[in-house]
């Protein structure tokens, strides 16, 4: 396949806003998909609210290929992604026997007590495939274009693993950078540009950090579908940040 | 003031998108805002594209009180985000003399040369106002309702204090939380929602950590402007976690 296949990801909760919680699922995502070539182009991080949800989901996947949600889909009254995600798809939602029977035999495994708070979490949209969730037994679900994943990191890293057959691959983007340390970005930024044209199906950003006086510098990430031509550029861009008299830590192709 | 402000967070750059770099100033400014009674409900991830830009710009700042951008103000080609926000309030830009003599000086004391590529640094909207950048010179911006800060997190960081008596605030919303270390969300869902109902004016979240098998819990977290209110809270959720037979871990009104 060498279309572009993209995504978005819908963040879901307002331990994310708060500032409470970083965030570590999108770069999880982004890193996942990264190799299938599926590039994440949007992200969106909304509360518990279900009308926010609905709004930013219609959004997201009439826009991209594929949508990933996570959060919101535990047995707590503040957990309501599965019905607003069945209310974006005017779908009807309930307790679906298929997935309270997985739940049910993984809590009879574990020894842990179904509570009719547990049941929330078998509240599935009818048209929705299951999505497998080998840490913890409660299902995500898929509708569409939309795969609807747990907010807990490891949970969502194992439902991409059931989710990765199901998505059509694309065009895979390869990524090599070059660190400047000490450099800053104004001394480059001419050049860079120029590099920047001569390759222009590539995609180059040059990302400052600075941590302290003593602790800065430039990352220079050249992005794009040739492999040959991102070795060209990173040679150009090496090349001008030996001419600042630094010497360039190069991470080849990933 | 008792009115509610809210805010939306909108960053800026690929890298985000990729999962190579993890933010860190969504959580900066939301601790930021939160004692100013500025509440943080939305934050959306975009590339370096325009359209995508003034896209999320306009929905934005049309919704939240306030709106806080990060990243995409340097010197390099890839920056553009100046001429985003210029194009979404229909505003003329080009270099402008106030932010050019701030950023000659500043580079003037510390010997680094003014480039043609620094110049792009003093592109700033005509209706715009400044913001100071103590950390390395060259300033951000406000138009209207809407603040335009660099992506390095210490520099973002220094913004946020000039930008702070710019700012109307609100009714600050204070918070508590509960761990329960080996507890799982579905022995609590019942008896918590109970305790939610109770407490109408509150927020009351349940936030399940999976670590691996011995380190996992629930942490419940209480909010709102109350702090009566949120005592009582979490003496009831206190109780409830200790009827599963787990010592509380109570974190007091912060």
């Amino acid at each position: 396949m060498s279309d572009i296949k993209t995504a978005a990801v819908l963040l879901i909760g307002d331990e994310l806003l708060s500032g409470r919680t970083r965030d570590i699922n999108l770069k999880n995502i982004a890193e996942f998909l990264a190799p299938l070539g599926i590039q994440v182009r949007e992200a969106r991080i909304v509360p518990d609210i279900q009308e926010k949800i609905v709004e930013a989901l219609n959004a997201l996947r009439a826009e991209y290929s594929y949508v990933f949600t996570t959060g919101g889909i535990g047995p707590t009254h503040d957990d309501i992604t599965a019905d607003a995600v069945a209310a974006a798809f005017g779908d009807h939602i309930d307790v679906r026997q298929d997935a309270l029977a997985i739940i049910q035999k993984r809590y009879e495994e574990t020894g842990v007590e179904l509570t009719p708070a547990r049941l929330r979490m078998a509240r599935i949209p009818d048209s929705a495939k299951l999505v497998a969730n080998p840490v913890s037994g409660a299902p995500g679900f898929q509708i569409d274009n939309v795969f609807v994943m747990a907010g807990v990191p490891s949970i969502a890293r194992a439902m991409l693993e059931d989710i990765e057959p199901r998505l059509e691959t694309g065009q895979v983007i390869k990524t090599a950078h070059v660190r400047g340390v000490g450099l800053r970005e104004g001394d480059l930024a001419g050049a860079l540009a120029d590099i920047a044209e001569k390759h222009a199906t590539l995609s180059i950003g040059s990302y400052p950090w600075y941590g302290s006086p003593t602790d800065s510098g430039v990352n220079i990430v050249v992005r794009g579908a040739d492999e040959e031509e991102i070795q060209t550029a990173i040679v150009d861009v090496s090349a001008l940040v030996r001419a600042q008299g630094v010497e360039p830590e190069v991470h080849d192709i990933s």
